[in-house]
């Protein structure tokens, strides 16, 4: 069945119900073409600047940190019921260790617009292009999150994607997990 | 009509939507209670450090901005159909020479969890905490946006607000010009 481009946003409830609930997967490469591909719990999406935004947060130490910061490019997928045990794979091993997408038989489509893939399996995907990063700062946050979150330091770097293309499987509704 | 507590992000589409088509209606307060409302069509909402969160970006120039600054709490909602003079001129006036609720007959409830006022006649409320803020910086940015929306510099600042509690009333999603 044929991928449908779909407006940006028009799929956000969905996406973020499911990355409350069993998480994405953020996709990336290296400049050689090799894949991987993270699992994430957090994400923002809307308008900035006049267009289309994910907001991904990835910690320094992660591979995909290094490919993003390589590629300027990743992608966000939205899995499908049945999935979760990918999603629980691909949040516990490193893509330094083990080829995720050969290990789950996860089939990496070319994006129309970014060079990081899109996963075939996963009933919607956004193409993101990075337009911004930073790194959290200390000094900007609240006591809380640096007791909840930060009690070592190790900041996420925010990267900031412009949607360039998003992608829905004419029966994406139906396969979320909602 | 009573508003009705809802989850966070129950209501991303609609609030996405109408970000996009007109524009949400920004509040904030003074350490007085003097309030302030300003139209926005910038936004990200979504789940950063386990809570969900709505971004929102103000330049230093704006009124707000400094309203923020003093208070770290800001409310986000969504106007209804037929409000589109008030967002229109919620956007094109400064809270520093005009007060916008009294000017436009605007209600202000007080929000549960922070002083913010949460407004009456918008269908959809989001009470916020910042529990991180950052100045844009130019290194991170892309050329494209540097062109296109800092030529002149005067970056935002980006508001990452915690929503504490967000509000529907109980025909919320007949009254969004969807």
């Amino acid at each position: 069945m044929e991928k449908l481009r779909v407006p940006a946003l028009s799929y956000a409830m969905e996406t973020l119900h499911v990355l409350n609930h069993g998480g994405l997967l953020l996709a990336s490469t290296d400049k050689g073409g090799h894949y991987n591909v993270m699992t994430i719990g957090w994400g923002l999406l809307g308008t900035l600047w006049r267009l289309p935004f994910f907001l991904v947060a990835v910690r320094p130490s992660r591979y995909t940190h290094g490919l993003i910061e390589a590629t300027g490019v990743f992608t966000v997928n939205v899995p499908a019921k049945g999935m979760e045990d990918i999603t629980d794979f691909c949040g516990s091993v490193s893509g330094r260790d083990v080829d995720k997408f050969k290990e789950k038989g996860l089939t990496a489509l070319l994006g129309k617009n970014v060079k990081a893939p899109i996963i075939a399996e996963c009933p919607i995907n956004y193409e993101c292009q990075v337009l911004y990063k930073a790194n959290i700062q200390r000094e900007g946050l609240h006591e809380k999150i640096v007791e909840a979150i930060y009690p070592k330091g190790s900041y996420h770097t925010l990267y900031f994607g412009e949607i360039l293309t998003a992608w829905a499987d004419p029966d994406a509704k139906e396969r979320i997990p909602l």
